[in-house]
Order: structure tokens, then C-alpha cells, then sequence
């Protein structure tokens, strides 16, 4: 392979027009739009007109006139297609995190006989972190990890839930959603899939999989910019039977009758909490606009595409360098990030980025590289691949620079 | 009182050159700061500097070169000498439903014997409502609601936690902070004040008045924008003793080791929950500048004498037309709004709307008045009781356009 064939895959490349849409600085090499997407050109001017069209110019009566009030679920559903979900099924509201709170919460207080929410060890800290908090909250409840592969086998009659992230944030591996469902309806458990890591960048199909509930993230391979909010599934049929504990005022089926008692909304409105967003939401909205009309299985083939060249030019070119695969081999088993292990990957890390390549370090020893397709050129992969042959080639990465830990890695 | 006497008010007002910072329609008299805050004509530029110089240019290093992770703490140690915290005791996070729950529940499950959660009936919905989502999922708890003027008295061993407004949403009448927390230290009972409808408003002591606990609002008197990221403040004494159930990675004490278990920071950093959502609380850090170096005695003293001369004005011209004041006479026992009852208050307002002075409808019967001190003048009280007396006197409310209620009220 030479760099004219790689940069004929640019060239024939049909998302590659998408790419100038974004704002990545001249010069940098981005591989980490799977921790947060850039912006995209016209971000701006869609948050000037946000604030000065809509709040400055109609204050409060906006949530009418713009119809801020319908945003959670409009934005839900630009998402909803996005990820084999229907429109009224996706809505969007809080961080991730929170979201993990509403559903697993309102899993356990609907199944109260089941005890047990099942995850894996080493799955995204957040998802365990919040399961801890459900089951502490809770009588009698345990979160009980077991690894990938046993976790069919640990369904039982006492798993309210299944927690996994679809594809893991460190090694990019991809759970087989329909079969954890499967698995999971046989003993009358449900799932919850985080899709933090998947959506955007894989094609996912909720429906086609049986999936029961699902969260993702806004900021990641949506673009929507930095903390934005993530969005929550909960297929049509679940909706009547489970009720979030973070049962705020925009849940209500009345918000704006200011009862006394709670009363949830019919459909995904119950599953709001706060007042929304609308700043953050607008700028979600504003970077989905990108996916509108995308075909999703050619998003996702290229992300496997630029993630199987990554991996066989390290391996070809910095084999010699000590690099452990630790992302599964087989592109359909992957996402669209990929790691390797070595002991010095936070420093070869710093010095990919003093070179201005952007890529991840993930403790104690992963170098991740995500490849997001809307943005990522095959170019990309390749300059990445020869920067870090002589990074590693000259020993660049042993200058002690680089082994300088910043607060956020 | 002449137009005159009042436009020498506004001269003499030390707060009055704020006002010119803010984006406030020409033509438009607007008494709803309570509701949404106007932006700042800064506030674009604000925001485009943040998606362009931070998002934009330095993508996901700005963690760390814009110090987005220590947005939280940076915004709200600027909330703090607003509402008499340290720096250390107030942090901006989430929406204030979302904070609601994070404090009720740490109480209740610090607290396990003590099975009430304090309220008043009447109280803003979100409050009871997510009081009672908390209750639901904890065994044997329950929110019990008395009158205002009870709550004291009904203070026992079994109370947990009382959970107040500290200026109520439609009366707009304060509680006394200090008497209650007095009241409740005394049985060992903690109070959570929300601050949303007087937090930017009116002079707060929180640590002058014993206060244990507190949420508030940003996009209301500190103008952050539609659905802004909320605040909370933990009294250092009990910062180590709480443990919010919302477990998030960004309250781990190691958020970027990935441990499997969740183990909460020091400080109030345990009270955040997912990843902050930077461009909303940029937006609010921008506007929060205003409040620099403010004097919250002067504040407070414009917002009641605002209040004052409302309602003087509505019962000597329009004490005729049916209104009946529904907030405490007394100024020191109000916030920054007034209500007035009325039974066609909705039609109203609407008339009032559509003359473009922008007041409020609360169900069944009240209606509004906000007097943001930074925002408001003396000027547009005047005018605002010159066109509801015009309103009133020509019948113009009846006019069935203005009965068509909106989604939002």
C-alpha cells in the first residue's frame, strides 16, 4: 500500500465530502472524535441565532414560539433512525449518567422480586458507578459482574437487568445485542445497552435486536459538543410499565398544572426530569443535521474499514515496538476505536500529540485511536501510522516530557 | 407619584447602568427575569468564543488547557458570595431537579432512622415531586406536606430533612432561614432551601442563617440562559458525611483511574454526577459576571421597593377592577415578584402580552409580576400598572383571542 492508494480511498470515499463540515484545526490529525467530536463550521452561527433570535428576541415565550418545550423529543427523534429506534421511542435529556439512573432505577422498582443487575467488570466506570447507587439506594439489590463471555450463562431468574455498554470504551469490542437479548427475554430479564461508545458510528438496530432500553452520549461521535446531553430508548412497549425515581416537573403529564403529586406523562416524557437544555440541546440538534438522510451501515463501514487499516499498518510498520493488540481482530467483533497495549503508552501518547496526533491514553496502559467516520480520512490512519513509527523509531517518546500527567489523561 | 418622581428613581438607582448589558427588546416591558433571564449582549460572543477558541481549537485537550473539569467548582465559587457560601460549598451542576435528588436522597440515607421528608403543600412541583420519587424508593419513608405556618411545630425526631422554597414560586413570600434552621437543629433535622426564585434576588446568608443544604437556579436572576445548569450548596461540616446516590464518574475521588468501584471525592466534586455540559455552564459563568463585586444589600433593596411601589400603584389604580394581592404586604417577607388573584388573571396576562408587557400566568387564578433588580426599572412598574389599568378599564381582556391558552403558561 502507498499513499496514493490510501489517498484514493479518500477520493472514492462517499461520506469524505462531510468531512469539510467540521471545524479540526489545520494540521491536526484527530483521533479521538469517539471522546469528543469537533465542532461543526456552522456551530456558531447556530447558537448566535439560538440566543439572539430565539431567547433574546422572545424570552420567555419561546418555549412556545420555538417550540422549546417539544426539543427533548424532537432532537430524540433525529436520533432515533440513527440508531434503529422509532421516533417516539428516543428522547433526549440529562447526561449519561443520570439517564443510567432513571432506567435502572425504574427497572429494579418494577421487578422488585429480582435482586440482581448484571454487568461486567471493567465496563464504562459511570455504569457501574450508578448500579452501585440504584442498588444502594435499594433493599436487598447487588450488582454482580461477570465477564463478557460468562454473562449469558449469569442470566437468571433473579437478573432484573443486563447493564453492558455496546462497544467498550477501552478495547472497542462489540456485544452481540441480539443475543443478550435473547438470552436475557428467556429468563425474563431485560437489557439496558449504554451506546455511548456505538452510536454514531456503527449501525445499530434497537428494534432488530429485541432491545429493551438503551442510553448514548450527545458529545462523542454526534458532535453535539462537550458535555452535551445524552439521549435514553425505551422501546413503545415498556413505556407504560417502568417510572423513573428523578421524577421531575417536565415528566409530569401536567407540568404546568402545578399539582401536588406526581403524575408521569404517557410516552418517553416521562422519563425527563429538569427543566431541558435548550443551549446544549440546540447545539446537539444543530450537529445531527450532519446525519440527516445518512445511510448508517456505510458510516459504519467505514469506520471498520479505517480501523482494519490502523491496526495492520502498526502491526506491519511498529510491530517491533513492543504494541499488543488489545481490540478484538475481527472488524465486525469492533467498534470504531482500537487500542494497543504498551508499557510507555502514556508518554508515546504525548508525543503522538506534540506532533500534533491526537489520539487517547487510557490507564494503565492503552494507547486508543477512534476513528469516526464523518470526520476521519484514510490519510489520517496512514500519517498516524508513520508518525508513530518514528516516535517510536527515534525514541522520541522517552524525552521526559512526556511522562508529565495532566489532570484529565 | 409622577411619571417624573419616577424616572428620578431610575436616575438615582446605583444598580441602573447594569441593565444596558442586557439584550431586553426595545418596546418590550419585561417582568418575567424570574421565569428566563434576558442574555447579556455579550453573551454571543461569549459563547462563540468558547465553541471557537476552546471546542474548536483545541478539541479534547481543553479539558485540561481551558480547565473545563474545574468548570463546576470555577462557577460555582462565583454563585457563592451571592448566596453568603464559601467557594468550597457551592458547585454548579445538572438541573436543579436533578440537584433535588441528589441532596434528599444523601439525607435520607444518611440519616436512616428518620423516616419524613418535611414539606408544604403548595410547595413548587419539581420539589414535591422529586421528594416523593425519593421516598418511593426507599422503604418505609414519606413525604409529609403541612402549612407553611406549621412546618416549626411539626418538626420531630422522625423529620429527616425539611425541604422548603425559601421565596415561593406564586406568593412569592420568604421563609425566615434562620428560625427554621434554629427549629430543626434543635431535633436534629437538617433543611434543604431551594434558592430558585431568590437566589440573584435578594441578600442570602446561608452561612449567617445555620443553613445545612441548598439547590438553585441559573437561567432565572443569574440569567444563564433557557434551562441552565443548577447549584448546590453542602455546609463544609456535612460535605463528609453526604453521599449523593447518583454516583457519577465525575464525583469519583479518581474519575480517570476507571476503577471499578465507586469511591466519592472530597468536597462538594462528589455532588457532580456525569460530564458537565460545558457550553451550558460557560453560558452561565458569562453571565454570572455581572454579579461581580455586587452589593446583594443594594439588590435586595431595589427588588422590594420595585415590589413596593407595584403594588401600591395596583390597588390605587386598578383596586377597582377585582384584584386581590396574594403575596405578603410586608416587603421583608417577599422576594423580588408579586401576585395578584384575579379570575380572569390567564386573559389578563395575555392582554397584557399582547401590549408587550411580559408578566406571568400562574394556575388557577394569579397573576405574576417579576421585578429582576438588574433588568427592571422603576419606569416600567409605572407603565406596567398605566397599561393593565387601561386593560381593565377598557375591557380589552375580554377580547376571546386572549382566552386561547399555550403549552406553556
Amino acid at each position: 500500500m502507498t499513499e496514493q492508494d490510501v489517498l484514493r480511498l479518500d477520493a472514492e470515499d462517499p461520506l469524505a465530502p462531510l468531512r469539510a463540515r467540521f471545524a479540526v484545526p489545520e494540521g491536526v490529525t484527530y483521533l479521538d472524535g469517539n471522546s469528543l467530536g469537533p465542532p461543526l463550521h456552522t456551530a456558531r452561527a447556530a447558537m448566535d441565532a439560538v440566543i439572539a433570535e430565539q431567547w433574546g428576541a422572545d424570552l420567555i415565550a419561546s418555549w412556545n414560539t420555538h417550540d422549546w418545550i417539544g426539543l427533548p423529543q424532537r432532537v430524540g427523534a433525529r436520533i432515533a433512525p440513527l440508531v434503529g429506534g422509532a421516533a417516539d421511542e428516543v428522547i433526549v435529556s440529562d447526561s449519561v449518567s443520570v439517564n443510567l439512573f432513571k432506567l435502572i432505577a425504574a427497572v429494579c422498582l418494577a421487578r422488585p422480586h429480582r435482586r440482581t443487575i448484571l454487568t461486567e467488570p471493567g465496563n464504562f466506570p459511570t455504569d457501574l458507578y450508578i448500579a452501585q447507587g440504584v442498588a444502594g439506594m435499594l433493599a436487598d439489590r447487588k450488582v454482580r459482574t461477570e465477564p463478557a463471555e460468562a454473562i449469558i450463562d449469569a442470566i437468571d431468574h433473579d437478573t432484573a437487568l443486563v447493564l453492558l455498554t455496546h462497544v467498550h470504551y477501552k478495547s472497542g469490542r462489540r456485544h452481540d445485542m441480539a443475543a443478550i437479548a435473547a438470552a436475557a427475554h428467556a429468563k425474563g430479564t431485560l437489557v439496558l445497552w449504554d451506546l455511548s461508545h456505538s452510536a454514531g458510528a456503527v449501525a445499530i438496530d434497537l428494534a432488530g435486536c429485541q432491545a429493551d432500553l438503551a442510553v448514548g452520549c450527545g458529545y462523542k461521535f454526534f458532535n453535539g459538543g462537550p458535555g452535551a446531553p445524552g439521549f435514553l430508548y425505551v422501546a413503545r412497549r415498556l413505556q407504560g410499565e417502568l417510572q423513573s425515581p428523578l421524577a421531575g416537573w417536565m415528566g409530569h403529564a401536567a407540568p404546568f398544572d402545578f399539582d401536588d403529586g406526581y403524575r408521569p406523562a404517557e410516552g418517553m416524557q416521562r422519563f425527563l426530569c429538569g427543566t431541558p437544555p435548550i443551549l446544549a440541546m440546540a447545539a446537539l440538534d444543530h450537529a445531527l443535521s450532519v446525519f440527516d438522510g445518512i445511510d448508517m451501515g456505510l458510516v459504519e463501514h467505514k469506520a471498520l474499514a479505517l480501523g482494519d487499516m490502523f491496526l495492520e499498518l502498526v502491526e506491519v510498520q511498529c510491530g517491533a515496538f513492543g504494541f499488543d493488540l488489545a481490540s478484538p481482530r475481527e472488524r465486525h467483533g469492533r467498534g470504531a476505536h482500537i487500542s494497543f497495549a504498551h508499557p510507555q503508552a502514556y508518554a508515546i501518547c504525548q508525543a503522538l500529540i506534540a506532533r500534533r496526533v491526537v489520539g487517547d491514553f487510557r490507564a494503565p496502559d492503552l494507547l486508543r485511536m477512534g476513528f469516526a467516520p464523518l470526520t476521519t480520512r484514510f490519510i489520517d490512519v496512514w500519517r498516524t501510522v508513520g508518525i508513530l513509527h518514528d516516535v517510536m523509531a527515534t525514541g522520541a517518546w522517552a524525552d521526559p516530557i512526556f511522562a508529565i500527567r495532566q489532570k484529565v489523561t
